[in-house]
């Protein structure tokens, strides 16, 4: 098969039955925006909710990359398929680019029962908070039953993405205070696990002090989950097996307490949301580059009309 | 007059021929928002444009509230009338509340050529940086020939309001680096003129230097204004008239290149965009709220309708 000519139920039928380089271009046209991704997004939809997702997240250079190759092998060594979506919203690369650290998951380029994607780009579908949920409904869509969402970096856009998975777990190293602190609170909303990874450096302890601290100091309640503090050290393994047993025991609580369903239709909503909050803001850019729009601004400058009436005036007739 | 009971239309007319009380009430109308303001708006806009603006910003703790009640003592040696606008987003104090800082402009309290007005509340008019713009346009209306507006704090928003003045003035105190790391990119945009403030505090010249440093790095035209780097003791007035003749020189400078008009016509159009894109927000909100809404969601929550076709459904009807 052609995969530049075939339309986009072409290529979503071909990822569905295992075609690694169907799967890759979808999402390629996915991330590129426009009716394909829109008609993809048709497509993926109701096929999706079988797959569980995992967020991981953390400062640059907490060894994210690291320990989502050594989760990949671990998992891969119990057969289990899994796919791995690394978003970097700082980076102007995406797709088929290798960023820096997606090197090391170079370890798994011969693996058919892994699949690992980068994304990068803004703009289309509405930014990364956008088009990352399509991505994973997508994955969902062909069959994928984890999917593993690595985010870089951790400002706003980064912990926002990274707590949209089911279970998200949060890296940070030995002395983690420092780097993070302009987003500790963030961190914490979203953490359902906690990882000291690199646990083997000087702090270790110090620093899971400092969290379970937090997390005494943080009003959960005894039937909450109370996100547990592990250590790891990504480039030997250890402590990994622990990691993922803990997704596995975090998993069962949030679906049998039925918060896994209520996260789920909490983020739907705030996806429809945010979709039809971008669809007016692109009806506003349109409004504004018209050209009746230069005419009643030219009254304004003249001072003919104060500002808040020539608002209405231009929201007239179009029903806002 | 009762104040209470005056229309907007009267209260307008009162505080145009020099009624104080009637000017203060006509604001808290403003704030307020509604159709009051709306009618106020209206009223002001074409009586408005002869003021002239001053934006004072720096971080908190630098002596905006010192040196701005200083230059205030020198203008009015000079028999001349100015308003002050002190703008807090920060604190949800507003009208006639004291901010703290506000007690030393208590100096000015029975001197009736000075007008000074403290806004701190959000929400109304579509927050501050819609709110300033109308206030300032009353005060100009009601014949108010210069009007300084300080902003507390270095935050964007705080940045953004001040800079939307005819002329900026940043106010740093020696060291200013560290306090204000964050937003320095942010104040040097909007900067025409520099204030070393406690100037008599050591480490005055290295500020100098640093500031003089980064205007040499920026790509300003021999044409251009470049930023005068001044020293003052906000606490004794010195350096204050030579702050005043920067601020009258700039004016003539802008005023001369055509600059102050093309700046003025965009911030207009800034504004209308601004309204414009609120207007549509409510728009949203209303549709995000309805019954309408709930049927339609529910078809994403079942998986029967993607998100995306979702929101098609929801803006159909409603011009978006």
């Amino acid at each position: 098969m052609s995969l530049r000519s075939s339309s986009p139920r072409e290529l979503f039928d071909a990822a569905s039955t295992g075609d690694r380089g169907a799967l890759a271009r979808t999402l390629s046209l996915l991330e590129r925006g426009g009716e394909a991704a829109r008609e993809i997004g048709r497509l993926a939809y109701p096929k999706s909710g079988g797959a569980y997702t995992v967020g991981i997240t953390g400062a640059p250079g907490a060894g994210k990359s690291t320990l989502t190759s050594a989760t990949i092998k671990h998992i891969r060594s119990q057969s289990i398929e899994v796919a791995v979506l690394a978003i970097d919203p700082s980076s102007p690369f995406t797709g088929g680019a290798i960023l820096g650290d997606r090197v090391r998951m170079q370890d798994h380029a011969l693996d058919t029962g892994v699949f690992i994607r980068s994304m990068a780009t803004r703009g289309h579908l509405g930014g990364l908070s956008l088009a990352t949920p399509e991505a994973i409904r997508l994955l969902d869509a062909v069959g994928k039953q984890w999917i593993l969402v690595e985010t870089v970096g951790v400002g706003q856009v980064e912990v926002e993405i990274a707590g949209k998975a089911d279970t998200t777990v949060v890296v940070v190293n030995p002395g983690w205070g420092d780097s993070v602190q302009a987003n500790k609170a963030g961190l914490m909303e979203i953490a359902d696990i906690f990882v000291i990874n690199k646990s083997d450096r000087k702090g270790a302890d110090e620093t899971r002090r400092d969290l379970e601290q937090m997390l005494d100091l943080s009003d959960l309640s005894s039937d909450d989950w109370r996100p547990p503090v592990l250590s790891t050290v990504g480039t030997s393994g250890e402590g990994v097996p622990a990691l993922w047993d803990e997704v596995l025991r975090h998993r069962k609580f949030i679906d049998d307490s039925g918060e896994l369903e209520r996260r789920r239709e909490f983020r739907l909503r705030e996806e429809l949301r945010e979709i039809v909050a971008r669809r007016l803001e692109d009806r506003a850019r349109a409004i504004l580059t018209g050209e009746r729009w230069d005419t009643i601004q030219r009254g304004v400058l003249d001072r003919r009309v104060d500002p808040w009436s020539a608002a209405d005036e231009m929201l007239r007739g179009v029903g806002a």
